[in-house]
Protein backbone atom coordinates (compact mmCIF):
# COMPACT_ATOMS: atom_id res chain seq x y z
CA UNK A 1 0.00 0.00 0.00
CA UNK A 2 1.35 3.69 -1.09
CA UNK A 3 0.13 7.12 0.01
CA UNK A 4 -0.28 8.56 -3.95
CA UNK A 5 -1.19 12.08 -4.55
CA UNK A 6 -2.55 13.44 -7.70
CA UNK A 7 -2.49 16.05 -9.49
CA UNK A 8 -5.19 16.82 -11.52
CA UNK A 9 -8.72 15.33 -11.99
CA UNK A 10 -9.74 14.91 -15.54
CA UNK A 11 -10.11 11.99 -17.72
CA UNK A 12 -6.76 10.43 -16.94
CA UNK A 13 -6.35 11.87 -13.21
CA UNK A 14 -9.71 10.42 -12.20
CA UNK A 15 -8.88 7.08 -13.87
CA UNK A 16 -5.29 7.10 -12.20
CA UNK A 17 -7.26 7.64 -8.79
CA UNK A 18 -9.89 4.71 -9.33
CA UNK A 19 -6.85 2.62 -9.87
CA UNK A 20 -4.90 3.90 -6.68
CA UNK A 21 -8.34 3.67 -5.13
CA UNK A 22 -8.82 -0.17 -6.21
CA UNK A 23 -5.69 -1.00 -4.94
CA UNK A 24 -6.29 0.34 -1.30
CA UNK A 25 -3.74 3.15 -1.52
CA UNK A 26 -4.10 6.18 0.22
CA UNK A 27 -5.48 8.69 -2.21
CA UNK A 28 -4.95 12.67 -2.75
CA UNK A 29 -6.07 14.29 -5.38
CA UNK A 30 -5.06 18.44 -5.46
CA UNK A 31 -6.06 20.81 -7.88
CA UNK A 32 -5.31 24.48 -8.92
CA UNK A 33 -7.58 25.51 -5.71
CA UNK A 34 -5.28 23.18 -3.56
CA UNK A 35 -2.16 25.53 -3.72
CA UNK A 36 -1.86 26.11 -0.05
CA UNK A 37 -2.44 21.93 0.40
CA UNK A 38 1.44 19.94 1.23
CA UNK A 39 1.64 17.20 -0.81
CA UNK A 40 1.05 14.24 1.33
CA UNK A 41 1.63 11.23 -1.12
CA UNK A 42 4.83 9.18 -1.39
CA UNK A 43 4.33 8.45 -5.22
CA UNK A 44 3.31 12.02 -6.82
CA UNK A 45 1.18 11.55 -9.87
CA UNK A 46 1.17 14.54 -12.42
CA UNK A 47 -1.96 14.26 -14.28
CA UNK A 48 -2.13 17.61 -15.63
CA UNK A 49 -1.43 18.88 -18.78
CA UNK A 50 2.08 19.52 -19.88
CA UNK A 51 2.24 23.14 -20.04
CA UNK A 52 0.94 23.06 -16.28
CA UNK A 53 3.99 20.86 -14.80
CA UNK A 54 6.43 23.53 -14.52
CA UNK A 55 4.30 25.75 -12.38
CA UNK A 56 3.56 22.66 -9.93
CA UNK A 57 7.20 22.30 -9.85
CA UNK A 58 8.01 25.54 -8.86
CA UNK A 59 5.31 26.10 -6.61
CA UNK A 60 6.58 22.58 -4.66
CA UNK A 61 9.82 22.37 -5.54
CA UNK A 62 11.04 21.00 -1.52
CA UNK A 63 7.55 18.87 -1.25
CA UNK A 64 8.41 17.22 -4.30
CA UNK A 65 12.27 16.29 -3.15
CA UNK A 66 12.62 13.09 -2.20
CA UNK A 67 9.20 11.35 -3.95
CA UNK A 68 8.10 9.07 -6.80
CA UNK A 69 7.04 11.30 -9.70
CA UNK A 70 5.49 10.03 -12.30
CA UNK A 71 4.61 11.81 -15.30
CA UNK A 72 2.11 10.79 -17.52
CA UNK A 73 2.39 13.76 -20.42
CA UNK A 74 2.24 13.78 -23.86
CA UNK A 75 3.57 16.97 -24.71
CA UNK A 76 2.32 17.75 -27.66
CA UNK A 77 2.59 21.08 -29.67
CA UNK A 78 -1.41 22.02 -29.64
CA UNK A 79 -1.31 24.54 -32.12
CA UNK A 80 0.55 22.22 -34.90
CA UNK A 81 -0.99 19.44 -33.78
CA UNK A 82 2.20 17.91 -35.92
CA UNK A 83 5.00 17.00 -33.16
CA UNK A 84 5.84 17.58 -29.58
CA UNK A 85 7.33 20.97 -27.98
CA UNK A 86 10.31 18.91 -26.69
CA UNK A 87 13.85 18.60 -27.84
CA UNK A 88 14.03 15.85 -30.39
CA UNK A 89 16.93 13.98 -28.73
CA UNK A 90 14.56 14.83 -25.07
CA UNK A 91 11.42 14.07 -23.55
CA UNK A 92 9.23 15.94 -21.07
CA UNK A 93 10.28 12.71 -18.42
CA UNK A 94 13.78 13.80 -18.86
CA UNK A 95 12.95 17.67 -18.75
CA UNK A 96 11.07 17.04 -15.73
CA UNK A 97 13.81 14.58 -13.91
CA UNK A 98 16.40 17.65 -14.71
CA UNK A 99 14.33 19.98 -13.09
CA UNK A 100 13.83 17.69 -10.05
CA UNK A 101 17.58 16.23 -9.39
CA UNK A 102 15.95 14.86 -5.86
CA UNK A 103 13.03 13.46 -7.21
CA UNK A 104 12.68 9.55 -8.95
CA UNK A 105 10.93 10.29 -12.04
CA UNK A 106 9.10 7.51 -13.54
CA UNK A 107 7.51 7.42 -16.96
CA UNK A 108 3.81 5.99 -17.10
CA UNK A 109 0.11 5.91 -18.32
CA UNK A 110 0.95 8.27 -21.40
CA UNK A 111 0.63 5.59 -23.62
CA UNK A 112 -2.81 4.78 -22.49
CA UNK A 113 -5.78 6.87 -23.56
CA UNK A 114 -8.05 7.32 -19.86
CA UNK A 115 -11.33 5.20 -21.34
CA UNK A 116 -8.57 2.18 -21.61
CA UNK A 117 -6.81 2.59 -18.04
CA UNK A 118 -10.83 2.82 -16.46
CA UNK A 119 -12.28 0.07 -18.67
CA UNK A 120 -8.98 -2.15 -17.70
CA UNK A 121 -9.09 -3.39 -21.24
CA UNK A 122 -8.30 -2.15 -24.64
CA UNK A 123 -10.41 -4.03 -27.07
CA UNK A 124 -9.72 -7.70 -26.59
CA UNK A 125 -6.58 -7.00 -25.07
CA UNK A 126 -5.97 -6.44 -20.92
CA UNK A 127 -4.74 -2.73 -20.48
CA UNK A 128 -0.85 -2.64 -20.27
CA UNK A 129 0.97 0.39 -18.67
CA UNK A 130 3.92 0.85 -20.18
CA UNK A 131 6.56 2.64 -17.38
CA UNK A 132 10.17 3.73 -18.07
CA UNK A 133 12.65 4.95 -15.10
CA UNK A 134 16.32 5.19 -13.84
CA UNK A 135 15.42 3.73 -10.65
CA UNK A 136 14.26 0.43 -10.24
CA UNK A 137 12.68 1.15 -6.63
CA UNK A 138 10.99 4.06 -7.87
CA UNK A 139 9.61 1.83 -10.74
CA UNK A 140 9.13 -1.20 -8.28
CA UNK A 141 6.70 1.14 -6.30
CA UNK A 142 4.76 2.37 -9.77
CA UNK A 143 4.28 -1.18 -10.97
CA UNK A 144 3.06 -2.42 -7.39
CA UNK A 145 0.29 0.19 -7.53
CA UNK A 146 -0.35 -0.19 -11.00
CA UNK A 147 -0.47 -4.32 -10.78
CA UNK A 148 -2.95 -3.85 -7.62
CA UNK A 149 -5.42 -1.72 -9.52
CA UNK A 150 -5.62 -4.75 -11.90
CA UNK A 151 -3.85 -3.41 -14.84
CA UNK A 152 -0.37 -4.79 -16.48
CA UNK A 153 2.81 -2.89 -16.35
CA UNK A 154 5.37 -3.82 -18.66
CA UNK A 155 9.07 -2.16 -17.89
CA UNK A 156 10.07 -0.72 -21.28
CA UNK A 157 13.49 -0.11 -19.72
CA UNK A 158 15.56 3.04 -18.55
CA UNK A 159 14.18 6.96 -18.33
CA UNK A 160 15.61 7.79 -22.22
CA UNK A 161 13.04 5.28 -23.24
CA UNK A 162 10.27 8.10 -22.59
CA UNK A 163 11.41 9.79 -25.94
CA UNK A 164 9.85 6.62 -27.34
CA UNK A 165 7.05 6.40 -24.81
CA UNK A 166 5.81 9.94 -25.96
CA UNK A 167 6.21 9.34 -29.64
CA UNK A 168 3.98 6.53 -28.84
CA UNK A 169 1.66 8.56 -27.42
CA UNK A 170 1.61 10.93 -29.88
CA UNK A 171 0.84 8.86 -32.78
CA UNK A 172 -1.76 7.16 -30.76
CA UNK A 173 -3.33 10.60 -30.46
CA UNK A 174 -2.72 11.67 -33.61
CA UNK A 175 -5.23 8.53 -34.74
CA UNK A 176 -7.71 9.16 -32.84
CA UNK A 177 -7.98 12.67 -33.45
CA UNK A 178 -8.48 11.45 -36.80
CA UNK A 179 -10.74 9.18 -36.22
CA UNK A 180 -8.15 6.32 -37.46
CA UNK A 181 -8.72 4.98 -33.75
CA UNK A 182 -11.45 5.45 -30.93
CA UNK A 183 -10.49 7.22 -27.58
CA UNK A 184 -11.08 4.03 -26.11
CA UNK A 185 -8.83 1.89 -28.74
CA UNK A 186 -5.40 2.84 -29.99
CA UNK A 187 -2.22 0.27 -29.36
CA UNK A 188 -2.71 -2.24 -27.23
CA UNK A 189 0.22 -4.36 -25.47
CA UNK A 190 0.16 -8.19 -27.54
CA UNK A 191 2.90 -10.64 -25.29
CA UNK B 1 -2.57 -5.27 -59.24
CA UNK B 2 0.55 -4.12 -59.09
CA UNK B 3 3.91 -4.99 -60.03
CA UNK B 4 6.42 -5.36 -56.60
CA UNK B 5 9.87 -5.66 -56.83
CA UNK B 6 11.09 -6.61 -53.16
CA UNK B 7 14.73 -6.45 -51.92
CA UNK B 8 15.61 -9.12 -49.75
CA UNK B 9 14.21 -12.64 -48.80
CA UNK B 10 14.62 -12.57 -45.22
CA UNK B 11 11.58 -12.76 -42.28
CA UNK B 12 10.01 -9.38 -43.78
CA UNK B 13 11.13 -9.50 -47.16
CA UNK B 14 9.58 -12.92 -47.55
CA UNK B 15 6.36 -12.02 -45.45
CA UNK B 16 5.53 -9.36 -47.35
CA UNK B 17 6.28 -11.14 -50.47
CA UNK B 18 3.20 -13.44 -49.34
CA UNK B 19 0.96 -10.14 -49.32
CA UNK B 20 1.99 -9.27 -52.80
CA UNK B 21 1.07 -13.01 -53.71
CA UNK B 22 -1.92 -13.55 -52.21
CA UNK B 23 -2.76 -10.23 -53.90
CA UNK B 24 -1.97 -11.39 -57.31
CA UNK B 25 0.25 -9.16 -58.05
CA UNK B 26 3.49 -9.44 -60.36
CA UNK B 27 6.44 -10.00 -57.64
CA UNK B 28 9.85 -9.93 -58.43
CA UNK B 29 12.69 -10.42 -54.97
CA UNK B 30 16.29 -9.37 -55.83
CA UNK B 31 18.78 -10.16 -53.80
CA UNK B 32 22.81 -9.44 -53.30
CA UNK B 33 23.18 -11.77 -56.06
CA UNK B 34 20.83 -9.90 -58.52
CA UNK B 35 23.19 -6.66 -59.21
CA UNK B 36 22.96 -7.01 -62.92
CA UNK B 37 19.03 -7.46 -62.81
CA UNK B 38 16.84 -4.51 -63.68
CA UNK B 39 13.96 -3.45 -61.36
CA UNK B 40 10.71 -4.45 -62.87
CA UNK B 41 7.93 -3.15 -60.20
CA UNK B 42 6.73 0.18 -59.88
CA UNK B 43 6.61 -0.65 -56.09
CA UNK B 44 9.50 -1.46 -54.66
CA UNK B 45 10.23 -2.24 -51.28
CA UNK B 46 13.51 -2.19 -49.23
CA UNK B 47 12.97 -5.04 -46.87
CA UNK B 48 16.70 -5.45 -45.78
CA UNK B 49 18.52 -4.04 -43.17
CA UNK B 50 18.78 0.03 -42.94
CA UNK B 51 22.63 -0.15 -43.29
CA UNK B 52 22.28 -1.96 -47.24
CA UNK B 53 19.24 0.94 -48.36
CA UNK B 54 22.56 3.13 -48.94
CA UNK B 55 24.14 0.67 -51.46
CA UNK B 56 20.95 0.18 -53.15
CA UNK B 57 20.07 3.67 -53.77
CA UNK B 58 23.70 4.15 -54.95
CA UNK B 59 23.39 1.43 -57.56
CA UNK B 60 19.72 1.66 -58.61
CA UNK B 61 19.37 5.43 -58.73
CA UNK B 62 18.16 5.90 -61.75
CA UNK B 63 15.75 2.73 -62.04
CA UNK B 64 14.36 3.62 -59.00
CA UNK B 65 13.37 7.43 -59.85
CA UNK B 66 9.28 7.50 -60.66
CA UNK B 67 9.09 4.35 -57.98
CA UNK B 68 7.10 3.53 -55.17
CA UNK B 69 9.64 3.29 -52.90
CA UNK B 70 8.08 1.54 -49.47
CA UNK B 71 10.78 1.74 -46.42
CA UNK B 72 10.01 -0.82 -43.76
CA UNK B 73 13.27 -0.45 -41.69
CA UNK B 74 13.97 0.42 -38.30
CA UNK B 75 17.50 2.29 -38.25
CA UNK B 76 18.23 0.82 -34.96
CA UNK B 77 22.04 0.91 -33.45
CA UNK B 78 22.74 -3.03 -33.24
CA UNK B 79 26.12 -1.81 -31.52
CA UNK B 80 24.39 -0.16 -28.17
CA UNK B 81 20.72 -1.12 -28.86
CA UNK B 82 19.66 1.96 -26.99
CA UNK B 83 18.94 4.26 -30.06
CA UNK B 84 18.48 5.16 -33.60
CA UNK B 85 21.51 5.75 -36.24
CA UNK B 86 19.42 8.28 -37.58
CA UNK B 87 19.27 12.08 -36.66
CA UNK B 88 16.38 12.68 -33.65
CA UNK B 89 14.52 14.93 -35.64
CA UNK B 90 14.37 12.66 -38.57
CA UNK B 91 13.81 9.47 -40.05
CA UNK B 92 15.21 6.43 -41.98
CA UNK B 93 12.11 7.39 -44.38
CA UNK B 94 13.17 10.94 -44.57
CA UNK B 95 16.87 10.46 -45.53
CA UNK B 96 15.82 7.69 -48.33
CA UNK B 97 13.34 10.55 -49.68
CA UNK B 98 15.86 12.81 -49.54
CA UNK B 99 18.11 10.77 -51.57
CA UNK B 100 15.39 9.49 -54.11
CA UNK B 101 14.10 13.43 -54.67
CA UNK B 102 12.33 11.32 -57.92
CA UNK B 103 10.69 8.56 -56.15
CA UNK B 104 7.72 8.66 -54.21
CA UNK B 105 8.78 7.48 -50.48
CA UNK B 106 5.83 5.54 -48.01
CA UNK B 107 6.84 4.49 -44.69
CA UNK B 108 5.28 1.14 -43.42
CA UNK B 109 5.39 -2.36 -42.38
CA UNK B 110 8.71 -1.27 -39.50
CA UNK B 111 5.63 -1.77 -36.52
CA UNK B 112 4.78 -4.83 -37.30
CA UNK B 113 7.14 -8.10 -37.02
CA UNK B 114 7.39 -10.61 -39.52
CA UNK B 115 5.15 -13.23 -37.85
CA UNK B 116 2.39 -10.98 -37.41
CA UNK B 117 2.49 -10.23 -41.34
CA UNK B 118 2.91 -13.51 -42.15
CA UNK B 119 0.31 -14.79 -39.63
CA UNK B 120 -2.57 -11.56 -40.35
CA UNK B 121 -3.30 -11.37 -37.04
CA UNK B 122 -1.38 -10.18 -33.48
CA UNK B 123 -2.82 -12.45 -30.97
CA UNK B 124 -6.93 -11.27 -31.06
CA UNK B 125 -6.53 -8.36 -33.12
CA UNK B 126 -6.06 -8.75 -36.91
CA UNK B 127 -2.84 -7.09 -37.72
CA UNK B 128 -2.83 -3.69 -38.62
CA UNK B 129 0.14 -1.70 -41.15
CA UNK B 130 1.05 1.79 -39.97
CA UNK B 131 1.75 3.64 -43.48
CA UNK B 132 3.09 7.10 -43.96
CA UNK B 133 3.68 9.27 -47.05
CA UNK B 134 3.68 12.49 -48.85
CA UNK B 135 2.20 11.58 -51.49
CA UNK B 136 -1.59 10.27 -51.28
CA UNK B 137 -1.60 8.12 -54.61
CA UNK B 138 1.70 6.57 -53.87
CA UNK B 139 0.05 5.37 -49.97
CA UNK B 140 -3.03 4.46 -51.61
CA UNK B 141 -1.01 2.42 -54.16
CA UNK B 142 0.79 0.58 -51.44
CA UNK B 143 -2.53 0.73 -49.23
CA UNK B 144 -4.48 -1.42 -52.08
CA UNK B 145 -1.58 -4.21 -52.38
CA UNK B 146 -1.26 -4.52 -48.79
CA UNK B 147 -5.12 -5.09 -48.12
CA UNK B 148 -5.64 -7.08 -51.31
CA UNK B 149 -3.39 -9.33 -49.25
CA UNK B 150 -5.64 -9.65 -46.36
CA UNK B 151 -4.35 -6.61 -43.79
CA UNK B 152 -5.60 -3.71 -42.34
CA UNK B 153 -4.11 -0.65 -43.36
CA UNK B 154 -4.27 2.97 -41.15
CA UNK B 155 -2.76 6.09 -43.06
CA UNK B 156 -0.74 7.54 -40.27
CA UNK B 157 -0.22 10.33 -42.16
CA UNK B 158 2.84 12.48 -43.66
CA UNK B 159 6.32 11.08 -44.06
CA UNK B 160 7.06 13.21 -41.15
CA UNK B 161 5.02 10.59 -39.25
CA UNK B 162 7.87 7.89 -39.98
CA UNK B 163 9.48 9.33 -37.01
CA UNK B 164 6.83 8.58 -34.47
CA UNK B 165 6.27 5.15 -36.55
CA UNK B 166 10.13 4.38 -36.20
CA UNK B 167 10.10 5.57 -32.36
CA UNK B 168 7.20 3.01 -31.86
CA UNK B 169 8.81 0.17 -34.75
CA UNK B 170 12.26 0.26 -31.93
CA UNK B 171 10.41 0.80 -28.54
CA UNK B 172 8.79 -2.98 -29.72
CA UNK B 173 12.00 -4.19 -31.14
CA UNK B 174 13.28 -3.65 -27.31
CA UNK B 175 10.64 -5.15 -25.94
CA UNK B 176 10.86 -8.65 -27.92
CA UNK B 177 14.40 -8.76 -27.27
CA UNK B 178 14.09 -7.86 -23.61
CA UNK B 179 11.16 -10.85 -23.59
CA UNK B 180 8.87 -8.62 -22.37
CA UNK B 181 6.48 -9.32 -25.62
CA UNK B 182 7.04 -12.37 -28.38
CA UNK B 183 8.46 -11.76 -31.61
CA UNK B 184 4.58 -13.11 -32.90
CA UNK B 185 3.12 -9.87 -30.36
CA UNK B 186 3.89 -6.63 -29.90
CA UNK B 187 2.04 -3.73 -30.49
CA UNK B 188 -1.35 -3.88 -32.22
CA UNK B 189 -4.42 -1.59 -33.19
CA UNK B 190 -7.70 -1.58 -31.28
CA UNK B 191 -10.01 0.84 -33.81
Amino acid sequence: MSSITIFGSGNMGGAIAGIAQAGNNDVQTLGKADAATPVQGDIVVLAVPYPEVAGIIEARREQLAGKVIVDITNPVNFETFDGLTVPADSSAAAVIAEALPEAKVVKAFNTTFGGTLAAKEVGPLPTTVLIAGDDADAKATVAEFVEAGGLTVIDAGALKRARELEALGFLQITLAAGEKVSWNGGFGVVR
